[in-house]
């Protein structure tokens, strides 16, 4: 057994009962980690990709990791992998996530799933247990997309989805580069990329939707990420008084917005769940009271699992949009802003984890990820699942975000029995 | 007869045919008070009230007064009055609009009402034609209401409706005031307001609607002002990740924003002509494509000239505010930004507008004025009315607003024939 100091309670020395985390050591991490870019008064963070906060939290995580005494590797793209040894030299079960933040970012986004790793990790070694397979926890860079597009871009990098050079010369909001900022943050590594397949790869993330707070499920076992359709409309009518020009003579682009907006709705209510659809963004020209509006630019976000269906209301919306332009006498000129197919994640991964979790005694709901994460650009390289902890109000990217510490736990039990099972524990005897 | 350089064609000099103003003449004065604060580029001007441009476009109106010999009175809210003589000591046949813009002026909006009253009077004294009332031609103070609130401010002013020194203290959106600003421009004259009644008030106004053009008809016959009712709402929701959240947990203040929208249009057209509903308003929070939002602020135009209809409007409208709200898990808060009732204009006024206008051999059409005059303000101490021309596309409040001469000439003569028959031509043998 190796020679370490012990805090895991003892329980987990028992042989007989399932390893378990330590909850405590765990929450002492993430609030550790979100006071590095703390917003204050919160218990939020704001750590952009690249930045020197950013860079803190790295440091941070990495000391950990040399503590557990892991191989850490730091590749061309920044992405940090800490390896805890196998007994044989075989692929490595990988866990992850990711610490960057958006610009009010909270304490769970991403962190959970790097710590809860880490936390695992710690509790491995701590009982002792060895594994035929290695155990790997990374942390993989600019996952936000907040300073640089596209986001999930370091795991987008390892899998092989984005040339190292396209990545390098990506121009932030604030027009610096990847490549510059990475080497001044002292995180352009050496390890290659593409990496190195995993046998698998389970990541664990706060859900950011209210649907397994709301049902009182405490583990959500994902089974694929939504594909998603982004557009922008931009409308163009006629502006005119407002009290002057009769009904019958407007071509005004805030109905026709405002038509679109409660048709995609019915679509999404029609197609039934898991599709959504969302106008989140809507600005009218000149935007006055007595004026009808000369323009309107509008986005539409439609999701579904199923991408026959997704193109199915897209193809709805389009005809829709012709259907208003002629009847209204306006323009609508339609631009594509995104595109991804679903992902579907690994049945038998997938299993696993629901089997876990209900030996657990936990309660499980299967679910789709309506938000993109590392876990859907490794789906491309190895077996690959999710599982979600709940969010308070479905609230996130945002320091109110909150997830239970119990809900933790059980979320990061779950991803230790999962990992273990796949790592394949060496009897001791 | 009165010497003077008379330019006016033959035919206004014979007494059988009835006068006619001189269409050219009319023409460079719009050309020339349009320069004046002119936006590059365009036919348009920026002439906001008591800035040094309104300053310079009254200073050229006023010359053009003294040239013609008119009695001339500046009144305390800086209202301007042109007076020709009558032959008897009676209430003056009055004319007249404002010369103040908006930041985006055109050439005809008020500059037509006040140039054609003083081409009148010029036709008048070039015809030596004598009149028992005096014929009188203002320009009233801040009608378009861009820097100072209210609008029609000065016409207000006139016929009581707002005491002067609550005018006086009104501060701007430069944070200046109206006295102050008055008297810096050297327009805060002695005349005592309110003013005295006319015998009857007659303003010659483009549109600013479509309908005339449309329908191919020359003269508007002015019935009245719709009544105008604004409110403005503040939709707040729950903002959620536009991915993560199923529509059924929703509660999108965009998705009630657009509701909303489609409702008063419905009901606009449910109600019929000249009934017009307008949101021409709407801000998002915060304004993301991928996030439900938070929070919609937009306002409601409603108009009628019938008050029992636009009641009824607004009461339809609280109804389906209150349903939306409770249905849809929002706070809705409604906040009225204006209330005016609709002003009906003098039956035998607008009889005889129609009158001069067919034996002229012009078409009419009688309609509400959707927007707000200061024709409105003269209702409420004198018979009063108006008469509209068409306005190209219905394009107003922008440099790009056009009326063609033949109809400025036409509209402009039609006020010239009713001017004459209210102050009573004295026959000369």
């Amino acid at each position: 057994m190796a020679v370490m100091t012990v805090t895991t309670p003892p329980a987990a020395l028992d042989h007989d009962a399932p390893l378990r985390v330590d909850s405590v050591r765990l929450q002492d991490r993430l609030a550790a980690l979100s006071g590095i870019g703390g917003i204050q008064g919160t218990t939020g963070s704001a750590r952009l990709a690249f930045t020197d906060a950013d860079r803190q939290g790295r440091d941070l995580v990495v000391t950990w990791m040399e503590d557990l005494g892991l191989d850490i590797r730091i590749d061309a793209i920044g992405n940090v992998i800490g390896t805890l040894e196998g007994t044989e030299d075989l692929p490595a079960v990988m866990t992850g996530s990711h610490i960057d933040t958006v610009r009010t970012g909270g304490r769970y986004d991403g962190n959970l799933g790097v710590l809860a790793g880490l936390e695992i990790i710690e509790t491995v070694l701590a009982a002792g247990v060895r594994t035929r397979h290695p155990l790997a926890v990374g942390f993989f860079s600019n996952e936000e997309g907040a300073r640089y597009q596209p986001d999930m871009m370091g795991s987008l990098v390892y899998v092989g989805g984005l040339p190292l050079e396209e990545a390098y010369d990506t121009v932030g909001i604030d027009d610096t580069t990847v490549r510059n900022e990475l080497d001044r943050i002292g995180y352009l590594g050496s390890a290659p990329v593409p990496g190195l397949a995993p046998r698998a790869f389970v990541e664990l993330h706060i859900e950011q939707g209210p649907v397994l707070e709301e049902a009182g499920v405490q583990i959500g076992v994902v089974e694929g990420v939504q594909g998603i359709s982004w557009t922008e409309l931009e409308i163009v009518g006629q502006s005119n008084h407002a009290g002057t020009t009769p009904m019958r003579l407007r071509h005004d682009p805030a109905w026709v917005a405002a038509e679109i907006t409660t048709f995609v709705r019915w679509l999404a209510l029609e197609i039934g769940h898991p599709q959504v659809a969302t106008v989140g963004m809507l600005e009218l020209q000149p935007n006055l009271v007595n004026v009808v509006a000369a323009r309107a630019t509008m986005t539409i976000d439609l999701r579904n699992t199923d991408d026959k269906l997704l193109k199915q209301t897209e193809e709805q919306l389009a005809a829709k949009i012709s259907e208003l332009a002629e009847r209204e006498g306006v323009t609508i000129a339609s631009r594509k802003l995104a595109r991804f197919e679903p992902v579907e994640f690994d049945p038998m991964l997938i299993d696993r984890i629901e089997q876990a979790a209900t030996a657990a005694g936990l309660s499980t709901m299967r679910m789709p990820s309506g938000a993109g994460h590392d876990a859907q650009m490794f789906a491309r390289i190895a077996p690959t699942a999710m599982i979600f902890t709940p969010s308070h109000l479905g609230i996130s990217h945002n320091p109110a975000e909150h997830t239970d510490p119990d809900d933790i736990e059980a979320g990061a039990n779950v991803l230790l029995s999962v990992l273990l099972d796949l790592a394949e524990v060496v009897e001791q005897s």
